[in-house]
């Protein structure tokens, strides 16, 4: 199976994240009131990839062999069968790809707005979170409005209804699960025998969900067969995985100003990542680097040194490394996922994307 | 139309809410992890009254015509009839009502413990909210797992797709409009110049809406006809304007031991009410009314004093009656919309919980 090249990659990235952009200042308009519509928007217009949504985008271009941004995403054609759809009274030929597109971004950014209440984060892509740049009960809100606009906007996609309901299935138990990734996250951060496996269980949930959302609904409302749907999940699953490893790494080598938020903010609130475990399990008297990095702030040129003295123990104990490797068999496991697709730019791009999720610099 | 009494009221909730916490006990079990379900559970556990899945469970009833309580919910028999129905290869000759009932109970739920947290309230139905028993991180993720199980559980009735999809859209649109409605009755407090139409609009989203929803999806899952699921929907929103602004009438003149928080909260915290409204409308100093309850803890005796003298000048005023005829004007104009329906106890019953929810204790 080919792979596209890191330039293709970004190039795809980039193009779809202009659609997706557009779909989300149409159809999340400030509407009335006003402040909490603004709220719900500032976490989306603050930035973001959109890597999600441009798996979605992907998938259905691979499926459907479609040539790369040459269909409306408005009216993105199903797989059925013409003339065999016609006896279908509910319709099904085309769906708008890019709510449901929409839909999965939308929902991370609702996680992404209570989970900064919750770790208490102050910075997001670069920006005070929402619940600095308001308050946290606007932030609630906020979070709250677009957890439903999450769902409003799959409804929206107008794909055969057996095809919706899965959908929304789909949606609402990758909702449940990042819920209980989250609470397993916070939690582990007061337990010091959190083992790999359960590391590996909780990212699962909290972050790899979402990512197997994105890429099985898009098969699910075009008519995609059990086994490429299944297939899809799990290329998602994979996916997310190595991306929440790589974001643990970045999290430890990025200048904060590149990173958008406090480097080694992990090590400070006492995360538990693939790296600190790994190392706790080599011998690393891993609570003594979180002391030593606890304290001071960003521009604390004592903290940096901190966190730069912690990393270079972690890279002695081969954890970065480990790390790095972990990510880098899931995205071999997901492209491996991808032969369920037809052969074409669309798929090769998937498995680029893949690599490129733990292989970004940021 | 008959309208059921008190006491047939009373009786009828209390059967239907020992079937709806049998419901949520089977599937929303103590999963892991357990601090967050447990959490999840402790809201619901705490008690409530369960009035919006009880007008679900009855108005089924009063569709399908069949004897109260005498079928089982969780396979409940749609309005097709079972000649035509057996054309439709998705089947769709019952559903399970139950998890459609217990849906809107736990999105309510999830409203409730985001509520109290946005409102720093300390207690509800008599107990610890939850971000104080447990923490607010805690409480913001027990609402969004409440939140997701609301979806999951509409998915699980297992209607027509066409009509789950249905009632799915209404729900996530009911949802948009709940947190509208919170963003505007927080908005309301830093203001002096809140008009009743205003207020009107509010509690119609904050409230109104989900007893809408309760009204109406059964009717959308059993396949009633558009114009019943109308008038369903009407009557909800009306029993939901009624229920406020009784919920605003119990604030001022329930003992707090009976209300399960404080009494006179909505004026310490300077919520905006039809009461107060109407009152500064005929020139009531309003703001002197909430400078004298504020400060004080419940037990304060100077602090129940206050209150009682605000209340008899907001009685002196007329906002007090004002508030209860505008109340009962919705219950009949709740009730009118029954009309609907097929004549029958389920549909007195209906009638009498309008009545109840603006005439009740507590």
């Amino acid at each position: 199976m080919k792979t596209a090249s890191p330039e293709a990659v970004t190039a795809a990235i980039d193009a779809r994240r202009e659609r997706v952009n557009e779909a989300i200042a149409t159809d999340l308009p400030i509407d009335e009131p006003d402040r909490l519509y603004e709220a719900s928007r500032y976490i989306l217009d603050a930035g973001g990839k959109r890597l999600r949504p441009t798996v979605s985008l992907l998938v259905a271009e691979a499926l459907g062999e479609v040539p790369p941004l040459a269909r409306d995403y408005r009216t993105f054609p199903t797989l059925d069968d013409a003339t065999e759809g016609s006896n279908d009274p509910t319709g099904g030929e085309t769906i708008d790809l890019l709510a449901a597109a929409a839909s999965i971004e939308v929902i991370q950014s609702f996680t992404l707005v209570h989970d900064d209440i919750m770790d208490d984060d102050d910075l997001r892509r670069g920006s005070p979170a929402v619940h600095r740049e308001y308050d946290v009960e606007t932030a609630i809100l906020a979070g709250d409005t677009l957890y439903a606009k999450g769902f409003e906007f799959m409804v929206q996609s107008g794909a055969r209804p057996d095809r919706s309901v899965r959908a929304l299935r789909t949606l609402a138990r990758s909702c449940t699960r990042i819920c209980e990734g989250q609470a397993m996250d916070v939690s582990f951060e007061s337990r010091t025998d959190v083992s790999i496996p359960e590391y590996l269980r909780m990212i699962e949930r909290k972050t790899a969900v979402l990512y197997a959302a994105a890429a099985s609904v898009p098969a699910i409302l075009l008519g995609a067969d059990d086994a490429t749907v299944e297939a899809l999940y799990d290329y998602g699953l994979d996916v997310g995985r190595g991306f929440q490893i790589q974001d643990d790494l970045l999290d430890l080598t990025t200048p904060s100003s590149q990173l958008g938020k406090r480097r080694g903010s992990d090590l400070i609130e006492g995360k538990r990542t693939l790296i600190t475990l790994h190392a706790r399990e080599r011998g690393v008297n891993v609570d003594a680097l979180l002391a030593n990095t606890s304290g001071g702030d960003d521009g604390d040129e004592a903290s940096a040194v901190a966190i730069d003295a912690a990393l270079s123990e972690l890279e002695a104990a081969g954890s970065i490394e480990y790390a790095r490797n972990t990510a880098r068999s899931f995205v071999r496991s997901a492209q491996a996922n991808l032969a369920v697709l037809p052969d074409g730019e669309a798929r090769d791009l998937l498995g680029g994307i893949a690599e490129f999720l733990v292989e970004r610099g940021y």
